[in-house]
């Protein structure tokens, strides 16, 4: 089988990891690259291994040319290739924000702008180590985890379905990403010379816009929203995510049980050995979550998440999403 | 007037910091410098505008030949040089771990050793900020405090002397330091290529050693020990501490103006405007902390303290307590 | 004395390096501070030590309340305030390309525009080390030094003057750079995650635009234009130059005492002892040049010359002038 | 076909590569993996992803249970188990410098030991590019190329063979490494601390070790000994060379063309088009080898060569030595 893929938004880091990750998968043929900024150009200019396609503008993508999409775009101008897709039979991965949130009032509250396609809304939301993944096999459109809220997720749904969190307590979530979860377009707070020496934490509380997307995905796992403080802080460094949940359960020492049971057979996550602490060594440049479990007390918890922040956090999930939209085996080009 | 002064370890990261600070002292004469692995050599070799002094054994030193002395030693090592320098009405200024904590018996269930020397215990605690002045003014021996310890006791002792924190509750500590933090003796762990691109929390929970320094310290400000739950992380950067408080308050909100009253006159604190974030770069290189305070609910308040590890964590602390306790100004050869 | 100075391109790299150096000098009180981007903010915002001066458009900066000023602008935007600054009777050290070339043409070929005031050329060039002191104290407008010129010509005038450089053999400058050389406007080459881990040459081989700028001032000290090649590299550090100069003379021996000869008196220039490598951790964030010899064989000499970019290529450098056009200390407020 | 293969030395950095290149190559089965320092204990426990096998001593290593080792030891360590492993028949790697020069007085002179094994002198060098591929399928043992030599003998082999030098001039190679290229052994100043904001010079001339090795290899392609001078450079990153080569020849403008019919079928070779500069960016975590070609004048020709250090200057290197000795597809588990 050849599913030929188009990928929108390829010159991005997000798009970058995408284009690697299929130009290796032995079931894609890359059909069409899009860039508004370098269009006209080539990625090969500044990687000679990139494979020889073009960079068109996303209007003159020939979206009938192929079966497969990858949406790499901003919010807002994801949405919209979405829906010209679908029209076109053409199956979506959107790795924007746009198809996370199933109500477009609280999209609206977070974005400042009018949903640009509530008809979409509910898409399924493609985490499928927490997902049945007979639901993402089934689907046309999915909509890809935001970073901070797949670590997030990965490390709190467990704990969220069993109850064991305990009700009305705060859960402390202190992240920290790399820069390039801040892409790629120019900005002075992400020049070499202001990231070098620094760390700085940024949205703090609760003013992050993953925010209501990993309230949204526990409350579907039994947690009443309202509880989560979620910080994030910018790490000198180009990429990962380390994620430090705090969170007051029933019996702490259950816990890694708990995580093995879920995610034991599971080949893209990893549940260190009591005693070990995920890092981000772990997980830089490969396509899996690391989690850590330190029982503090009977009723502290600390859960330690660690991924990729361009890969589980966003390009690898987003493979992981198509082969199983493709009857693929899930890890294919990823391990 | 010129004190004659002596630096044990100035070959460590905060004893080079300490030669500068002192080189550059108007009232301060440098007598001798010792360091046991580098003995024979001078500083002069890597850092051509050192002091021209040689690196001595600290069993050469002579103690009778200055009026004051810092202790940048390992801790167990440190105290017998404290003991012998008192005896000869030499001041002490202990920037290890021997002289923090008041009882021997914390200090043996936490360093694994007897204390060394504890007829010296409790020695005075040397944060001026959150001390009377006029106790360090009139100490021949300063405790100085850990550069972990000194970021969290100026973030949360104003609040637990308003009795503003909720009882019982857990007060949440992410920690997160430069590597200079652990020191300049070579470990595989604090190789470039290790730390570069890596992100790693360490001894998180209640396990760190700074936790009952704290907590001793908190205590003495009216706050029960045992809620604190205490994270630190190792940075890929050089320098510097950011710490990301997590406290429930009875009113988040009157945080500020309590910080403002608390160190509004200090030249060596900033409070910074509310909506605004502390960051490393704030402090890096600098003798200050940096606080701010982020109201998330009412009864939630994110309090996060950013310091240079090797100066108001370390070097540019203790010169603040030499200049006092030789009534000097306290910030002078630091601003 | 108190001189009455305003900073244009105060928000800049360079223009903060000296509004820090500038705000502790005894002499100086800082008038005014330029930023068009950020007209109207402070730099209190970010660095809650700056000195209590709103940042202002440089046509709303009051010429007339100031004795000095420094120009920290783009070329082109540089001399037209310089000449303004001159008429009225200001002093001026101008950090742009503007005034470094002493031919209106020869600045034409590099720059692609006219030269904007070329009445104002043959500026003096401010390299005190290499200039006489009684010239810059009798100017009333000096051109600032390059940053890549400054470290070599540091490094291959002596050999110049002192006629040992092999005529017609090439010369080859290896420099490397950190980023902040390249300036803090937004784009995209400059970002942490671009340069994170990477290192990459520009503009090599005779297309710097700082190589008339050397080959102008060495010509001076007798060496015939057209044998250099001066290879940039940009290094994955915020700052910092360090340049390999490659030297066919007659003896490379007698090189170490002619540098000693020539720098063993200032304050600002250290000659390592032979055996011995400048490094960049020699310089950053100080005002010296650190520079080592080492003879390769009799005929092929190597000079590694270390600056900070930002100080002794640019701010401090400037503050030296400043002090020596004013009747002060040299180093006053550098060391 | 399973080729059953050892690596000894598997926990440095090398290493490391080796076993990650090695256990994803489909003709490979691994059966013992060495480290004195940490035998007993799992690559696992830091790398959840590595293959389950322990940490032996080499001593305890069942040489009669491979067909093949990869020996990445410090030198003199490693030919001795290269001559037990040849005596049983088993094919070897040798990633150490111990089989790296023909001569053992040249390996005297510069290692300061005897030669640990002459009689396997000379080795056949192996850079495949260079070399020619039947010879290295016909050996037993291979002397993979140290990491400075690779970058330089790709960049001025062909400029050698071709004749194209111009006799008596110097060869200037001013090369830039990235720390993991001196090991990972802790060393103070391979500390993060020391190298972030900082870069050196080190055993620059004609010191370091790798100089003879590229002057036999050198010789071998028509040039005389004793023009280069080659300077090595600590970059603060983790991994990757720059090598910045400045030659004198006939005719540059020709250079371009030599190099693509040098290298143009080459896999894991690639000549950037003119105007084009490598960088590191092009190379790090790859196999494969970036050249750039700029002409400064008709005589002046600049080369920049840009490898890992870790792949095609170690451990891809070794793979592709490897391949070719099994008469596997020389990128197998490459690209």
């Amino acid at each position: 089988m050849t599913i030929k893929v188009g990928i929108y938004g390829a010159r991005g880091y997000t798009g970058l990891e995408l284009v690697r990750l299929l130009s290796q998968h032995p079931d894609v043929e890359l059909a069409f690259l899009t860039s508004e900024q370098s269009a006209g150009t080539s990625l090969r200019e500044n990687w000679p291994q990139a494979p020889d396609l073009p960079l068109i503008s996303a209007a003159d993508a020939p979206l009938d040319a192929v079966q497969a999409v990858f949406l790499c775009l901003p919010h807002t101008a994801s949405a919209p290739i979405a829906v010209a897709a679908l029209e076109q039979g053409v199956k979506v991965v959107d790795l924007s924000a746009d198809l996370r949130l199933d109500d477009p009032a609280v999209y609206q509250t977070w974005y400042k702008v009018p949903h640009p396609a509530p008809h979409l809304l509910p898409t399924l939301y493609g985490l499928p180590e927490l997902e049945e993944r007979e639901r993402i096999a089934a689907s046309n459109c999915i909509a890809n985890p935001g970073c901070y809220a797949a670590a997030t997720l990965l490390g709190l749904t467990p704990l969220a379905r069993s109850g064991m969190i305990r009700p009305g307590t705060p859960i402390i979530v202190d992240a920290k990403s790399g820069t390039s979860g801040a892409g790629r377009a120019p900005k002075q707070n992400l020049l070499f010379a202001e990231v070098c020496r620094n760390f700085s934490p940024y949205n703090i509380g609760r003013a992050h816009r993953h925010l209501p997307e990993i309230e949204q995905n526990l409350a579907k796992a039994g947690l009443e929203p309202g509880q989560m403080v979620f910080s994030p802080h910018l790490l000198p460094t180009d990429r990962g995510i380390l994620s430090t949940h705090y969170v007051q359960v029933s019996d702490a020492e259950t816990a890694h049980q708990l995580f093995v049971d879920t995610y034991g057979s599971e080949p893209l996550v990893d549940v260190l050995a009591p005693g070990k602490l995920a890092t981000l060594a772990h997980v830089v440049c490969t396509p899996k979550a690391v989690i850590s479990l330190t029982p503090v007390s009977p009723e502290m918890l600390i859960v330690v998440v660690a991924i990729d922040n361009l890969l589980k956090g966003a390009a690898s999930q987003a493979v992981q999403n198509f082969n199983l939209m493709w009857g693929l085996p899930e890890t294919r080009s990823l391990l």
